[in-house]
């Protein structure tokens, strides 16, 4: 952290400041120049409140040197971390499929979607027990009973699953039945979720929250990591802004961006972003194109009668030809899926 | 709801999409024009899922008639709903101040801010026990025993006390010692802990999330609204955008948007929206101009050595300047504070 | 300008960047720390491309000191500037107001709400001639005829004028005709346009556009001040957000922060920033409670035909009401109208 | 465009708007429901402004069916446009490539790096003259000295020239000079300069504004479009949003919404959009995956010493790593560089 003085502050603040600032931090290095001193903090500054700094009299800024999340940071892990769910390594050489329906509906529904997702290639198996919607009128999902149907389908597909947490109440619950426990972009801040999943050997799917920028969600992930929880799996779904064709606006420069700040896999969910199953194709090529380690795609096998978010999902059929091009782009970024 | 067909629509395709329509809505209105048919759906259309509707191959577009919130609607509620918080009403001519600091720090702290606060007319202590920081390595509140502290702090001056929740877990906790629970900004999506917050008898603070629509915040009232809990407060504390030079960008125009759209009060945040301390007293002077029912604004008595937004806190001293000043304003606005 | 090194920088790769940045700057100064080496830039920094310095192998970060605005800036110029336009000062203690239709449509039409606006106080008259229409085909203004229109509103009620320029070409006209030369949201960046309007002597309104920063907006203000021309008024019109329940999201906090960055007056247009004529008036209070040093508000003696713009116009009935609370709020602020 | 009546609406204010409607549409048709009574408006409805009509006692709300652009819309022009350029085809099978400095600086530069990108299979060389520079202290172009060096590049390497116009006022000079005028994302909305294109015969090059929606883009291509030129090529580079790591973010969902919306080509711009060189080659890639018919790219061949957007710019070296990369993805999409 860097305090930078207004011009002619009398020695006597500086002196002031500098005590203050040395009971706060592990070195201080003053540096008297021209026309200003700076101050540098050294150490550990990530409990500072730079904007406290910035209220004492004679500082005119603080600049931030560091990030503020360190075991999600990529300076002290330069390795990818590669997490291990039921044989399938997520943030590897393999690119990783996760697929299914919005919501489980019905057994027939999850099992026949289920048994075309993994003939085409699919790695994981998708689907919401617990449903976030904005409306309390809208379909929330058939809770513990869309758990157990995900369980049957785990056993005659083997496709390992991911579902979606709404409360830290249903832990438990989704200790037992699920392999990916998933955090939605509405949750990404529900600082008292995270807590708890921090405390547990289960993977985490942690969403981008809509208003979220990349250093938020790489604090939710340090949430996550600093209970001793190490195996985070980001996913970027599109951000708010003020385009309204699609349904949010899918950041992936975020996915490079990343790559670059942090150790983490990352995957992209081009449904929820785009709201458009037509866009799906697409956007899915893209992500893999700029760096992916997966994706996250929601496939019905009726769409037009789904009980929510028919409008972004495909058809299996639809999958399998998307399926076929994401290896083509796979194979030139010297991957598989 | 309005269906507008493509041009061109054979009759066979309209009648098969009267039949599929008619299962779902109470009434279908057909209208056959030169260029396109429209279909309007009657009734009760809050369940249908419009993106479902377009995917159909005749249909060109599906555009919303109503607004989707209905208890939170002024529509069917046209008089403004006003709470009453241990004497205090909330949406009438009285202007309420809910004020205090970030964080509950120590009984001396709570204390005495409660007791300046009072002096210079404020109707409500609010003080946070739990809570909600971006970094896990950031102080996380006294939890209970800041809750305790509060209760002192009441017993001593006498005022209701506000304070945000973060996990339903914690619900009793919080129906025992608080006046009015808040939900922050990050959970008012949290459709779990809404859900609980329905089922009991305590008014709700419900601040708006930074990357949520005006209609978004009316939804997440309505999930409260919808369960049995009537008490209802709103609160604008400012939206995500490109403009960093302030935390955030304080949207007034929801002031008068919400009080044309719903019945239910909306206050003003004018310490998170802005993050700065010295632009408190014109935002707040702006809020109280443009129609807000009350103000909640962060007051330390040692801002520089606040365990958390010190930078955004005025001190007691300011805060008995400003509130004279909002004294003014809300006589010109023919209510009183 | 401060340059942040990586940590284990070797003292030839630091020798070297020194050398290379003492040719680019006044002064270098060096601060070797126990875990990094800072350097600080002195002296004029802003012809410096800080994204090319942090391309050097060894440079981890560049942070910015100072605002790139200088001839804007309040450091340098710490009193007010007070424009004066045909005997009315923007800026200071007098609050101006600008009203005016959309567009000039007819002589009488002009002339009618001149006459209405000056009886209810207004100090200038606004009216557009060359429209920027989002659409080719919607009305594009009545052109040199329109200000021609205007110079006889001017020469019957004695309001100065004030409309909006769309190219360089239309200088000498506007120059002849018109008191306050409007620059709008959609040529805030348009280069060639403010050099050309900086080589001249008369008063520039220059509107925020939709989706620049405050310090996007004083730099646009430099250009016309680094040309010569020093009367510059600026003008908060709204942002683009993802809120759309109005046609913008009109941004107060930007009043207090141009006021502290720099010594410029600032008005605020709540026609353009709602959309929506109900919200003028608490929007327009609430400008003046935040600190504007005017408005301009959009008046039509008949919205419902206006040729544009009408849903955000107000008639001249109502803007008298509008007026006479707004001298209130004036007053409190210890300013008038 | 569908005129939604409140419930109750008297026959008589009912009879009255459809009269006042009759005036201003071809046709239209009434629709008494049950609960509401619904107005369609038939044919040219692109100069009604909807906000006018929402102004009547009556009505509800207005919905717009249409898109307002007619020109560039898909919808009445279904085939692409294909642009032939100097015999490039931009808009077909072939994806072109723009690549050059942000700004021309000398003749042996420009000429260096034309060879450069032409031998590594670009097709168009960029470089700008004029340059829309936030600061008015930043280096501003060589102006048409500048456009005189690119003519030169140009005799020796045979590769057409796209350079940005600021000004209407530079037209002949670029008319003679270049073979694609590149309007920038700051003159998007400069209608003055558009209908001068508008009126020329050689291709434009139009790039999205920063917050500028995909209607609003093509609502800018329409004007170009209903003048009488033909060849206008889109570009997407970026949005204005939150989040700060990269320079804008990049909207690549806009390219298959366009080419949904829309006949004419588009491309991407990953330079600009991120503002930083490593991630120039992964954007690139990623937006040909999606769709894109063409990308421009800054190449420099001394990045830190350029001129300007030095950090953006990748090296003659690189942009032939990248261009192999990009050939092979081209391939996969059944396309060609």
């Amino acid at each position: 952290m860097m305090v930078i003085l207004k011009p002619n502050t009398s020695e006597e603040d500086l002196n002031k400041l500098v005590a203050e600032l040395k009971e706060v931090c592990v070195e201080v290095q003053i540096n008297v120049g021209v026309e200003r001193t700076l101050i540098g903090l050294v150490g550990d500054t990530s409990n500072i409140d730079k904007g406290i700094i910035e209220l004492k009299e004679c500082v005119d800024k603080v600049l931030k040197v560091q990030e503020p999340f360190k075991k999600a940071n990529r300076k002290f892990h330069p390795q990818d971390t590669v997490i291990d769910v039921c044989g399938n390594l997520i943030g590897g050489k393999q690119i990783q499929i996760i697929a299914g329906p919005c919501s489980v509906e019905s057994e027939d529904q999850i099992i026949e979607i289920a048994q075309r997702v993994k003939q085409s290639g699919a790695n994981f198996l998708r689907g919401g027990a617990f449903k976030p919607r904005t409306s309390p009128y809208a379909f929330q999902g058939l809770g513990q009973d869309g758990l157990k149907l995900l369980k049957i389908a785990k056993e005659i597909t083997g496709l390992p699953i991911v579902s979606e947490i709404m409360s830290a109440r249903h832990l438990d619950m989704f200790y037992d039945s699920v392999d990916i426990i998933q955090v939605g972009a509405r949750n990404m801040q529900n600082f008292d979720l995270l807590k708890e999943l921090s405390k547990i050997k289960k993977p985490i799917l942690l969403k981008r929250g809509l208003s979220s920028t990349i250093e938020d969600l790489l604090m939710s992930a340090e949430y996550i990591l600093s209970g001793g929880n190490t195996d985070v799996i980001l996913c970027e779904r599109g951000i708010r802004t003020f385009e309204n064709y699609t349904r949010n606006t899918l950041d992936l420069s975020a996915i490079p961006a990343i790559k670059k700040l942090s150790h983490l896999p990352i995957i992209v969910d081009p449904s929820h972003a785009s709201g458009l199953s037509w866009m799906v194709e697409s956007l899915s090529k893209a992500a893999l194109a700029v760096g992916a380690d997966g994706l996250i795609i929601e496939v019905h096998n009726d769409p037009k009668n789904a009980k929510c978010d028919g409008a972004q999902s495909i058809h299996p059929d639809m999958f399998d030809v998307v399926m076929k091009k994401l290896k083509k782009i796979a194979e030139i970024e010297d991957r598989f899926i």
